[in-house]
């Protein structure tokens, strides 16, 4: 395996732009610290002065308005953990490669995220009837290389279905009780729950309700995939996470005694619901047992689960796999679907170690 | 200038698929032979049985239903003439050169087509109220190779707003008042007057009434240009044809004689709306002088049109222009609009010619 460089303790997968994941393996409690929670730029990071920063509520609105930072933050806000996820997590165990972002197990992260919901925002503004979606714009931008870019400058955003947005999209101004540091958005990041990280917009400037969908970069030739109606394929944006539970200890090609107790664990997490069940197969799929679920159910975000493992006295490889299972009695395809392109990654992933 | 092959007269553009251009310089009459007439096929050309076929008349309909070739010929039919453009016509006079079909001015056509106007097999299935659009889907299908392609088999197919469905569009069996010919969608294609022709779906098997904006392959990944909202592009689908007039005669690098009358002419077309005038340059630009339009206008068809040239006593290069104005009051733009990618190519088109 190639060494991996570090940058706060995280594994370097690009640093221009900054790409940085968390060690799945330091995975010890439910909040991820903030100098540990993996990290996904698109663009060089905005730097933003709080004092000359606007976010603007436009579009199918009766009344637009702009506000600053000070009047955000006399707003009504509040404070929930959320479970961030990136759509490419996972990325490196697909096979044959594929381009994007490298990442391993540790694009995703919890935090408690403290902020405006959106609602209150919409509701000054008052959206017209004709509103069907809110489209999030980010300060952050650049020039494409890839052949279907459009030309010149694009910004990153992304669109939410009005009736989410209302529900569960928070303007995030705090992570972990502190300001957003500027990787993570500062000033104002979105959070929406459920969704893969993509939508959750970083350095958030603009919030547009419109009265259709929206077809940006980002929800078209990126962050979609091929979903298949009937014979006919069309392009979708990606949304909502998939069910997963992944491994955190022990990882990859590591040695365990025999005939002792390892604990086995890690976190799971699905979108709009619970995971009521974690399994770790410690035979490579011949045969499973249930994994005890830590805490209790929060929404939106993941659940830590562990296992006690009796390893075989005989030493030899062992192949161990968690699979997890939701509320809505969704669990971990086997094989990987292919239509899923470049993301959605949530087959089932074995680890083998060594008992000796 | 390279040596162009010819098939049955045309252009070969490219022999698998077969895409053939009419020579423009040879237009001379409203009506484009069938013979003459373009072809642009993305796949093999389907070898449809008509005893064999069947349209399917489905989705969000109380009554689906299929229809064979004969019960369709026993429908109520109209005819009508409709220039037919692709999007993709003019793309060699673009520079930088661009990826596509290397189209010169002869990828357009006007013929009469004969068949039943969609508009009656979508009240025979009763469409829903929820209905927005319908997806037009033809035989033709194959596996594409772009790194952003649906995995697996394609098929051609394209949508249409429910309105514009039920007022415009025609499922024609006949073509210049003959059966289709196989590269012109046997047994039955789309008419869809004012769009492009990606539009007008060939060898058609299916009509899928739609609940929702349809966003497959040839109207996203293909046939789709960059539409700037504000600062944000977004991804839409190519739909109406561009005012544009073409000179078919004198051709660039045709030498005339001096001091003498020369007949300019060409053909203008439109959408949604009628050509109201052609003005000519003979000096690049420097004065423009109205030519005459040929014939009443037609609706969603071209216009030939005439000028006659004087030509300078003194021998030299003169530059000829064409430019058309519609009903709406839209030209062509003298610079070529870079969000248009590969598409919608109507900038002003000069030719040289020789006097002497």
């Amino acid at each position: 395996m190639e060494q991996e460089t570090l940058h706060d303790g995280r594994i370097v997968r690009s640093e221009d732009p900054l790409n940085l994941e968390m060690p799945f393996s330091s995975l010890d409690q439910f909040i991820t610290p903030t100098k540990s929670f993996y990290v996904r730029t698109h663009f060089p990071i905005p730097a933003i002065d709080k004092d000359e920063w606007w976010l603007h509520v436009e579009g199918e609105v009766e009344k637009p308005f702009e506000i600053n930072y000070e009047e955000l933050l006399k707003l009504e806000s509040v404070t929930i953990p959320v479970t961030l996820e990136c759509a490419g997590n996972n990325r490196n165990f697909l096979e044959p490669k594929v381009k994007g972002v490298q990442w391993g197990l540790g694009a995703v992260g919890t935090a408690e995220w403290t902020g405006v919901p959106l609602a209150i925002l919409l509701d000054r503004a008052e959206v017209k009837p004709e509103a069907r979606e809110v489209i999030l714009e980010g300060a952050d931008e650049g020039v494409l290389e890839e052949p279907k870019r459009p030309p010149g400058i694009v910004k990153f955003a992304r669109s939410i279905p009005l009736l989410k947005a209302r529900t569960d999209v928070l303007l995030a101004y705090q992570m972990n009780g502190n300001d957003l540091p500027p990787e993570h958005g500062f000033p104002l990041r979105a959070i929406v729950p459920g969704w893969y990280a993509m939508a959750s917009i970083k350095w958030l400037q603009g919030v547009i309700v419109t009265d259709r969908p929206f077809t940006g970069y980002y929800q078209t030739m990126d962050y979609a995939f091929w979903k298949r109606r009937e014979e006919i394929a069309e392009l979708v944006p990606l949304t909502d996470m998939q069910v997963k539970a992944e491994i955190a200890q022990p990882v990859e090609g590591e040695t365990v005694p025999s005939d002792s107790n390892v604990r086995v664990h890690g976190a799971a997490w699905t979108s709009d619901g619970e995971i009521t069940k974690v399994e770790v197969s410690t035979n490579g799929g011949a045969s499973w047992n249930e994994a005890s679920l830590i805490g209790k159910a929060v929404s939106n975000a993941w659940r830590l689960w562990d296992f006690e493992w009796h390893t075989p006295s005989k030493p030899g490889k062992q192949t161990l796999i968690a699979s997890a299972t939701d509320s809505h009695g969704r669990s971990q395809p086997v094989e990987r679907d292919p239509d899923r392109g470049t993301y959605m990654i949530n087959q089932l992933l074995p680890i083998t170690v060594e008992v000796r």
